[in-house]
């Protein structure tokens, strides 16, 4: 018996054997299918960091202006008091952001908005939470002016600069073929420059829309494939994963008075519209995560509420607490390689150099 | 007759030329002696920048301490505000010190002396202008807890580390037989290690001390003797051109009231004895030039009029113009070769960090 029955046993192994075998196929092959699907949606809505310097309009990026702007970006001396820097609210060292909630400018006195990330600013469709500045050139000449936060004017920048012959070479050497090169405008062109190097390509999740699967892990994946279904991806899509375009905060619910301070009506100082009210620009989430706290407001310290907030206030939503982690598991993906910057030597002031000044 | 005269001519000329030859042998001769005593001299003065990281006492220079000290002096979360570094007094892109006069600290306070450099402080025989701290060790715990500078607490910066694994796993690395080596001593420990590698060789003049007589140009090796020989290297001498002894500010002539303000007793303060009233440490001169203005009260802001008020006041010297000029030019030759420093990306806060507080 034992050897009749060993046959027909042994097909049914094989059988049992061929039938699993299928089904794990399919099974693999449907789970294979959901995950090029995911890539796929991933790949429609969002872009890869290039590894390479992007192109800014107007302003070749040269070796030249960089390295000017890199040392701008570093120098005190810009502002009135000769102790703020672009890095100083702008710290490459704390995820291209200062400790927050707000920043603190000339006098110690408190700006009016959380600093936005420097790191791959680039990207972002204009500059500011409300997009006033509608590229890089244009923003470096704001905080410079801001009384709350440098508190210069652009005669005492180009006076700083034209009293210290290392700068003047140096713009001669950016702006080859003008004639007066130190002026404002270059000031501010060859910052911009130096923030074009200042992307941070090969997160985890460029790898993943660069056709890696396995660059995400199970529960990333689960956070992106959330990210995209409950709706966070209409506003935060594209290269910068945001930072595309502008959006109501609190589309569905007002969020509360701590987080949106009624007297920053947003986007319509900037375009006059009533319903730009409470309008901001759509965050970049690129390496949020190095970046505590969030949004414009600075108020809150944790990424997981701040995914919660999102999700009641824009979407409606009620996540629930493995969806907030796997959505933060996702946005953790988000951080790239930042670029090693070697901090300038800056030149020595001189005696037409002018003095700081400290006051109001 | 001129076939006749010919040869008396031209035994004449040889004459002349062989004693030319001899003269200018004898001169060049006593100018090469005068040369070498002029190196002898200085070097029984003043001693090279070593190219090699010193040894500092009770704290072996290692390279996580370095690394780790690095990421601290840059990390403006060790402050209560959360913006202000070590780095943000003595920044190392302008000559290891601020814009001065005095550093601004949190609350926009004003500190009472010119914050003085890091470059090569580790030779220094004390710390700060009244030589307080017998090392940088005990240097670097001061500016942190000070209220007009950082204004924080061992306890907040041992949370603020702690909160980081980063920071925890880097001070294990750093001290590898502690078992809790996050500790306000360990912090100052790494600190001082990397202001050990803050150090500035191959200055012209050390390239001289070391023999090369061609590294000084003729003005420099003028006031290199004029320095010597009115007196400066009375008390600027050493490895640092000063930073070895103290000696009061105004010797034969008391300063202004601007320069020497009179609530700032200087050295009495720390040893309670009167004739240490107005006495400081010796400014340390090397790279003197990259860092007006100019004596604890910051209120000189060029080199060239720091070096008369010196003559004058401490060594009733008065230096006509071209002494003057060839002073200041020996001292731009103690200018040497800065560090090159990445900057540090530092750990991202976490939700138990301490939050920045701005309020005094």
């Amino acid at each position: 018996m034992i050897h009749i029955r060993k046959k027909p046993a042994v097909l049914e192994v094989h059988l049992v054997r061929k039938l699993c075998v299928a089904a794990i196929a399919i099974l693999v092959s449907s789970q294979a299918g959901a995950d090029d699907d995911l890539m796929n949606a991933a790949r429609r809505t969002f872009k890869p960091i290039p590894s390479v310097v992007p192109a800014v309009k107007d302003n070749p990026v040269t070796h030249e202006k960089v390295e000017l702007g890199k040392m701008l970006f570093f120098d005190p001396r810009i502002s009135a008091s000769g102790i703020i820097s672009c890095n100083t609210c702008h710290n490459l060292g704390t995820g291209g952001a200062d400790a927050g909630p707000t920043s603190i400018g000339h006098g110690w006195q408190l700006g009016p908005r959380r600093a936005p990330t420097v790191y791959n600013a680039v990207f972002n469709v204009a500059q500011f939470w409300d997009g006033r500045a509608p590229d890089l050139k244009a923003q470096a000449k704001g905080p410079v002016q801001a009384s709350v936060e440098m508190n210069a004017t652009p005669e005492h920048v180009i006076n700083t600069l034209n009293s210290m012959s290392d700068y003047v070479v140096m713009f001669k050497k950016a702006f080859p073929i003008e004639a007066s090169p130190v002026t404002f405008d270059n000031f501010a062109k060859s910052i911009e420059a130096f923030e074009a190097v200042l992307i941070t390509p090969a997160a985890p999740f460029d790898q993943y829309l660069e056709g890696d699967p396995n660059a995400l892990n199970v529960q990333q994946k689960a956070g992106l494939k959330l990210f995209m279904e409950t709706g966070c991806s209409s506003c935060h899509n594209g290269i910068n994963v945001g930072g595309q375009d502008y959006f109501p905060f609190g589309a569905v619910e007002r969020p509360s008075t701590s987080l949106l301070p009624t007297a920053d009506k947003g986007r319509s100082a900037v375009t006059k519209v009533a319903s730009d009210e409470y309008v901001f620009r759509a965050a970049p989430l690129r390496n949020v995560a190095l970046r505590p706290p969030y949004f414009h407001s600075g108020q809150v310290w944790s990424l997981k509420q701040a995914v919660g907030v999102m999700a009641e206030v824009q979407l409606d939503a009620k996540l629930s607490d493995k969806e907030q982690n796997d959505i933060v598991a996702f946005l953790n993906s988000l951080t790239g390689q930042l670029p090693k910057i070697e901090y300038p030597i800056l030149p020595t002031r001189t005696e037409t150099t002018p003095l700081p000044s400290t006051g109001k």
